[in-house]
């Protein structure tokens, strides 16, 4: 079966610069804390490996996702639709906008749209001034992807800002509520906050979650799964977070859970495509 | 053993005016996200179905709650009152007012008491301006309920205003703690926060939870369980949500969890009984 | 293996007159509610009788902590610290201070440094005007107490302020981010928050949750056991909260749970005694 891992920065162009590279000591004390090795291909910067890497896990798609954010660091939009279009079977891009500049992040968005890119990340708690993801500053930039279709990743989970209010439900509860029409995705999955945000994908179905590094062995794994198994299984998707967790262990880890069949294919490859406009790869038919 | 449903409203009278009757396609949905098929009386509004269902169900008494709020709809205290007269052998009834309009509120209050109705229903959250449970605007409510000896059931779970800070658990927990001896019943049981709201029932001994429609299958339904075996088993009430979950379906789940019998009796009618004043039945007998 | 209780008010001196023993109604019913029978030397407020106990549950050293607080009591750092002198085998103090007086607090920490303890205790909600754990006013303490290397007990969880608020993790949080070097303890462990806690936990090495008496068999147990074998292993304190849990009763059932070998020898000694600068006793090459 097609696997896309929806949260994939590979270790190249402008990623190596961003703090997920520049700081390896920061990244892998999380992926020890998460039980993990930390994986050749990230400490080795080789992106050979990476692919290797991803063959063994049976990832076929990679989302390469850019970043705009004082604290961790930018990857434009230019550089991941490059990244991808070096790698046209290996990488889909997602592109990224400053959400504190409007004018430049409406701009960002055109550009985004002109480069083919289905979706956009934004991280509000990572700026210099953290934003809380219901900020009336961000409502414009909401307004103007659901107008044009383009749906919004947001970093709203686990340390996604300067304390744990950043991710608290309420939040992205509001913008579900006033955008109904606007896909988005919560990386990270707005752990720790599962029942909560559980409640908030029962009500809001423009709501996905992908809890990717804070699901292994954490709290609230049992939840996501069982509710991913039933009312939530349009609205999950499966994601390493790398270079946070290395491809084969998380994939493995990932694949043995008690998933329903069609929990699984929704998962690994059909809520991706669908978020994306992807089509179904021939690898799908297997 | 008799079974009290403690939030069921009859498709008759003004129910069928409210939006659970209305707005038929936004319940089903809700219905269909918690596993179950309609049940054909809701289907036919039918109260011989209904009737038929109850008995199939083993449900004896349904608690019909009133409701008058801007955005569900309005059943009144007479409403109700003339419901339960017409059937006093399966219904129950329990009053509203509308918390926003203080004075008619007073009247309502007074109304329902000259009905015989224990407790009255508020839903502050579904106002057209709406408001958090511990809003200064209720607490005159509270007071002259808590004075005249009349509980108060308020929806505090699952979609009970406009965002999911109405139903965090700080608010009911302070009106518990500044109205000792007021018994407050949760509709809902102010899912999602389940662990939390499970500590605020530790600490306050007039709060009864009912987590009905969000208990299947649903992330905290083991620990609502759990607690409701032990320390919680006086505070803790049946209800199916009718028209939300169908009655054979949900009691035939309900009862199928690991219950200890002493919480079970409690849970499904000895509770319910001691709020509503009731007269144990014959039924309990057996 | 030693077994240190990081939460131990004996009943003697200045304890009998706070309210965990001038209110034994209010004490026992928490007690019940927990599952448990009073300890006879609760009960009977007898030194000799705590002794046998701590000899019964295998509880080497109890940690005594000092309280100064409006609501609960005054038990001073001079009373910890002639109690632990006075049965040098058996207590360890941590002292305490009152927060919402700034110079006297000052003063307080200072005492605490000359009479050698390691820790203080505060507990902000239980002030006549409570206050939250990261309160402005809260803060040169903080800063002081990095400074001098002296950690700070925390009752941040259960029934810590006047309505849940006073636990929710936001607060915390922020302290342990504004002060990195300065070792926390959160007496009671921010219960009902356990999910998310524990991800400030992940997130903030400087945290150590105890939730002692609100661990028996309450929503969010498997949490707490599931992270302390995991990535929490250095950040978790065995304690009784004694006198509301009886010591052998509790113990036991502590034991019971499914540790890993490393992580108990942590919870029960190894962490405790690298916060209180104990060195390992001799019961420790058992």
């Amino acid at each position: 079966m097609r696997i896309i891992d929806f949260r994939l920065r590979p270790p190249t162009g402008a990623f190596l610069k961003t703090r997920i590279y520049s700081a390896p000591d920061n990244r892998d004390r999380y992926t020890a804390k998460l039980g993990f090795e930390p994986a050749p291909s990230v400490q080795k910067q080789s992106l050979d490996l990476l692919f290797a890497e991803m063959d063994a896990a049976g990832i076929s798609t990679g989302v390469v996702v850019a970043r705009n954010t004082d604290k961790l660091g930018v990857v434009t939009n230019q550089d991941v639709a490059e990244i991808a279009a070096a790698h046209p079977t290996r990488f889909v891009a997602v592109g990224s906008l400053h959400p504190a500049i409007r004018k430049a992040a409406m701009l960002q968005i055109e550009e985004a749209q002109r480069l083919g890119l289905k979706m956009v990340n934004i991280e509000p708690g990572a700026l210099a001034e953290p934003l809380h993801v219901d900020d009336r500053r961000l409502y414009p930039l909401y307004a103007t992807c659901e107008d044009l279709g383009i749906g919004v990743v947001i970093m709203s989970g686990g340390a996604a800002g300067p304390d744990i209010s950043y991710t608290s439900p309420e939040h992205i509860d509001r913008v579900l509520g006033d955008f109904p029409k606007l896909p988005v995705v919560s990386s990270h999955g707005n752990w720790p906050w599962v029942q909560e945000i559980i409640h908030v994908a029962f009500r809001r179905p423009n709501l996905y979650l992908s809890p990717d590094m804070y699901l292994p062995n954490l709290p609230g794994m049992d939840d996501y799964v069982r509710a991913a198994n039933g009312f939530m299984q349009d609205q999950f998707l499966f994601a390493t977070a790398y270079p946070f967790c290395p491809l084969k262990a998380y994939t493995d880890w990932f694949l043995s859970l008690p998933w329903q069949a069609r929990t699984l294919e929704k998962a690994l490859h059909l809520n991706a495509e669908a978020l994306l406009g992807l089509k179904p790869s021939a690898t799908d038919a297997t």
